[in-house]
């Protein structure tokens, strides 16, 4: 049982070149410049203040009329809630369901324009590089680049993440 | 009205030399080079598992049963679940609540350490530069390193965070 709201995916917008399913996939499926587009998720104005009443609760995160008054003239999400959101769709539709074995972390986090209700998110991932690692030959390092975008195609966050992947054979 | 269950704040653990409480703080009263401790946060599984399922559903995350086979040997907070955690305990008594005018991004975001079930989670924040914006007098920029440690005192996550703030006085 949970206690979160749902979120409604709108439709799957998928423009990509993966060759195998995403729960399929090992590092070798990742192939360096190329770039996948997948989407969408809706946010909604009650998600918002629920996310930023537990997270983040600064008043242009959580009180609709306050946050009228800010520079921002309206609620957005907190920046954090957008991330989540982006590692939804980046879960369902990018990282291996069966490789995956975490992340070390990401770099160059950037919140580059507001989140506010009512806009329909898509993600945009450049797969930067794929390295084996010589001290565990199983595995390897896949290094992306992931935008979020907006209904109107603006990049609103962007960020470059790592994450440790099995090799589908082991060199 | 939330539909998040609600987590406990187990006590507060307050170590800071700010002169002024966080709801009356300009950019003037962040000190380079002081470090500031804040907290706690505890972290329930049903947490772990409810954020996970919406935003970050990786076997590790939501399927304890599953979490005890993998590298983790058990289950773990989602990355961006901790990240969360982080800000609630930065927007509570570090930045501003008058002052704040959103961030627009952070780097070195590293996920150092699991986060598991019954973790309590504090935050320890060291001001690394203050710097008056000479567009807009009126606001600066605040740079934070912060880091989120376990009940055992390891850091668990870290990263570097910007924050525009407004100034006290105009320069």
């Amino acid at each position: 049982m949970t206690h979160f709201s749902s979120f409604a995916i709108v439709f799957t917008m998928n423009n990509s070149s993966f060759k195998v399913p995403v729960e399929n996939r090992y590092l070798e499926d990742y192939e360096p410049g190329s770039v996948h587009e997948f989407g969408t998720i809706s946010v909604k104005e009650s998600d918002i203040i629920e996310f930023a009443r537990r997270f983040d609760p600064q008043i242009f995160h959580t009180v609709p009329q306050a946050a009228s008054h800010t520079m921002y003239g309206g609620l957005i999400a907190s920046g954090w809630h957008t991330a989540s959101l982006m590692m939804r769709l980046f879960v369902d539709h990018y990282l291996s369901g069966i490789a995956s074995l975490g992340s070390p972390g990401v770099d160059e986090l950037r919140w580059k324009k507001p989140v506010r209700p009512g806009d329909t998110l898509s993600l945009r991932v450049t797969v930067m590089e794929t390295k084996r690692l010589r001290s565990k030959p199983d595995r390897g390092v896949l290094t992306s680049f992931i935008e979020i975008l907006n209904q109107n195609h603006i990049v609103v966050m962007s960020m470059k993440a790592v994450n440790f992947l099995l090799c589908r054979q082991a060199s």
